[in-house]
């Protein structure tokens, strides 16, 4: 939520030079995007999104994430396509950073989706993961069950001053899903952040889907895992079987569910749980009271947490 | 740098029943306005500016900001219209803040202005000036002259902090420029903060005037003397007679100088330098480290104070 890099006009007319979107009529950064710096901007082409990449999107990464967006867009999915410049670049360099411009997409992420836009988010996923097979490039997921103990050694000493009992969790959760981890499920690329944030609705129907840049290979029953932790709790952190059967009933009628993904929904579900969790307590313990972001509150994954280690079976989600 | 209050889809939808704009197509907090909360709408109907009034906009103060808009805007200046709502107001509640829809305007403000736009910023200033002749409503300028005391007795101990020998400025300066303060010269309405973030230009010209919330009854005079602080300095400290020039030839094409407002300029200047000395120390000094701005540097505004103190008449300034 926050720019932080900041452009100027100058700086912009320089950079868009390079560029077939004519002159700048409106440039105004957006509040919204914890890693990254985002710039609205509107010539007599049409509308766009600036970004500049800050420290936590490499740039080695970008012709995975640009090229991935290009693949799903040509393929039909409401996603920001990669404007290229004059010269076929994807990205260019913007007061040192790596940067691009991105078509904008139309359309409201909701704050409290309710079960008929579980089951349209749930549609789209099984759509992105049907349009994703062919793509060429690979990206490992840095979050997956793989990249938890780093996090996890880190987190743990210091859980407890966040929440009572959270290094507990977080030991405990960690060896019991590392051990049960699955291997070898259908896998693809996957978005892995899908939370209602990033899915935009106009009029009911899904109008977008965005921010890719955690997109990688891995399990797609991984990915239904995150939409169950993000759409279906709510506040108050009681799960809501009626939004996630909407959901999960819509996705299968696009890409229908093997038996062995079935069976490890509430190991995957767990997994997702303990990655936000982590990743949330990582930003808080590290935060830095100058930075222009407030962190996200872990505890909420936590909860979930909780919550998956007490699940028997898949039917207990609503399948 | 922020959006303090945060606004769901769901809330904006329950707020926009009272409009005739439409649903919603985009919405996104903006990154810009350190004092409230703004988003950037597009709807059937054309693009918005949604501000929520934060703490440092008093509710009793949007009916001479937002009628003065309306009053502008009626006699041609380029800067935001409030939307009435429906049954006609111009200002609603919102997620417990007041809170109002304008419309947007393209443009781009400049980093680094040259000449050319100094002279079409100044010819902006006079526009306004006319404009706002005959507008019935009134508004004490709460940063003026007699409103530095408070400002400065909370600095003056602190600023040391800061700057070596910045309580020793503010002290002589405030003392000084206090007894040398003009109280007859032509007043009227004035914008008080049109530093260069505020004028939007499009193909070199001034495409619009933005962010009156500092809007008040003052001499028109010191708004000159505010852009003279805001848009002839260099980077590196030195005042640009020729910007200077270019300004005020354009301003005095359509509004005259009198003798009095000539003579007294340096005074004026340098209690517009104190005036945001002391508000961007008095911010310094009680920056929040948990806020989601960071607070400017005061010191480059000691630095034009010291400047001011040691000019002699207005010819110095370019006149």
């Amino acid at each position: 939520m926050a720019v932080y890099t900041e452009v100027s006009f100058e700086d912009l007319e320089l950079f868009l030079a390079d560029y077939e979107l004519g002159a700048p009529l409106t440039f105004k950064g957006i509040a919204e995007g914890v890693e990254n710096s985002n710039y609205f901007l509107q010539t007599g082409r049409g509308s766009f999104i600036l970004t500049l990449y800050e420290k936590r999107v490499h740039s080695h990464d970008l012709p995975f994430f640009l090229g991935l967006l290009e693949h799903l867009a040509a393929r039909g999915i409401a996603c920001p396509l990669p404007v290229r410049s004059r010269n076929g670049a994807q990205s260019a360099t913007l007061n040192g950073r790596p940067a691009a411009v991105l078509t904008f997409l139309n359309g409201l992420s909701l704050r409290r989706p309710e079960a008929v836009h579980c089951a349209a988010a749930g549609a789209a996923l099984a759509a992105l993961h049907d349009a994703g097979k062919d793509f060429s490039l690979t990206r490992p997921n840095r979050l997956g069950a793989d990249g938890w103990r780093e996090l996890a050694e880190f987190c743990i000493p210091l859980a407890d001053r966040v929440e009572d009992g959270l290094d507990a969790l977080i030991a405990a959760a960690h060896a019991t899903l590392l051990a049960k981890w699955p291997r070898d499920l259908p896998a693809g690329v996957i978005h892995a952040d899908l939370f209602p944030d990033n899915v935009l609705f106009m009029n009911g129907q899904v109008s977008g889907l965005i921010d890719f840049y955690f997109a990688c290979n891995d399990a797609y029953a991984y990915d239904l895992a995150v939409m169950l932790n993000s759409w279906c709790f709510e506040a108050d952190g009681a799960y809501n079987i009626t939004k996630a059967r909407s959901l999960i009933a819509a996705y299968r009628r696009e890409r229908s569910l093997t038996d062995a993904e079935i069976e490890v929904l509430p190991v995957l579900a767990g997994g997702a749980a303990l990655r936000f969790l982590l990743t949330r307590l990582y930003d808080w313990l590290n935060h830095d009271p100058n930075a222009l972001v407030r962190p996200k509150d872990p505890r909420e994954f936590a909860k979930r947490l909780r919550f998956h280690q007490k699940v028997k079976t898949a039917a207990e989600y609503g399948l």
